[in-house]
């Protein structure tokens, strides 16, 4: 359905998304690239998906209320729906008005984790987000890897066996970082890959680096 | 989208839709329909959409609570996850089961309505719905045919001239007409045509006979 869509970053500003696994340091590192962009004087909006807007707020409290009785293609809908209303709504105008938006989560999030779930195809769920939003990619995406069984490691050193859910729930985030690096591969001028294990204040450094030099 | 999706009626009952403008006797006629089945021993599953399931319903007070703030492919990924949610948990399980659904709209409604709203391409429209509902069409479609200037004359016979709302309207409800004939055309297996200002006696004898011959 995005054959008749430009796939382009907006004009305007900058847009900026982060992606990765929960814990990988997003939330930390899209913190310090705001503070360093307004200590330079730029205007940024801080975001999310699911749930930037007002209208996303519900669509999302209608998932995570019906999660596992609303159909998978539905679900894939919904965010889809959430995404439509939060580019067009918020991400375009602001980058309109010439400023930054730093992003938690977008489309990659949308293909890595369905794709991962296997119920769908990750090409279609590339195409629904592509024509959800006329075909809106960001200038930069960061991605914070972090092989999950490393994180599980660290969190959880006392050595138990996994049981079959928790296995289960390892092969998922595998599979989830796989489509994630799979996804870098293939658009090299647009992710930056970085290695969430390293320092904070390193891993910053090259996000400035990466970002100043599209500014 | 819809490229892989095999566009047919599911297998098991019989799935009716009936379409056409609001006051063209829809509800009328699937009464007719339900009762005459009903005495017949068929089981009747009547449904609706938008709004046939529990998450339907909340996904609709979305959009009528938020018309005219809501980003165009927002609401149609809003009827298209209602659709998928509405096929996937309540038609194809009545369908498997033997029994007969009535549904009052389906895919042909958004098609003609958004379609004619000239927002948004009505192949588009068709094609995401059709992805929603992994390519799910009806047996029959009763699409109920009725010249909007016509209705209009009859509710409103005291010959005030248009304003230009009044004008825009009725353009609008004559493109959906149009597309709607234009549906039919291009589906004269699924689709029966009637005359909406018919006898309503007259309307249900031929809808009878049209799902008789599909039994």
């Amino acid at each position: 359905m995005s054959d008749g869509a430009a796939e382009a970053a907006p004009a305007g500003g900058l847009w900026v998304t982060f992606e990765g696994g929960d814990g990988s340091g997003k939330t930390t590192q899209a913190a310090l690239l705001q503070d360093w962009l307004e200590t330079q004087g730029r205007t940024v909006v801080r975001t999310r998906e699911p749930g930037g807007t007002e209208v996303g707020v519900l669509i999302r409290d209608i998932v995570l209320h019906h999660r596992g009785d609303i159909a998978p293609r539905a679900e894939a809908l919904l965010y889809a729906a959430d995404r439509a209303h939060h580019i067009e709504t918020l991400v375009r105008p602001a980058l309109a008005r010439g400023e930054v938006v730093i992003q938690d989560r977008y489309l990659d999030s949308s293909v890595a984790y369905q794709g991962a779930g296997r119920v769908l195809d990750a090409d279609e769920i590339r195409n629904l987000s592509l024509w959800a939003t006329d075909g809106a990619l960001p200038h930069v995406t960061v991605l914070l890897d972090l092989d999950p069984a490393d994180a599980r490691e660290r969190l959880d050193a006392d050595d138990k066996p996994f049981d079959r859910l928790e296995a289960e729930k390892a092969e998922f985030h595998a599979r989830v970082r796989e489509a994630y690096l799979a996804l870098a591969a293939a658009e090299p001028g647009r992710f930056v890959v970085l290695d969430a294990t390293l320092p904070v204040e390193e891993i910053a450094a090259a996000v400035r680096e990466r970002v100043g030099r599209t500014l």
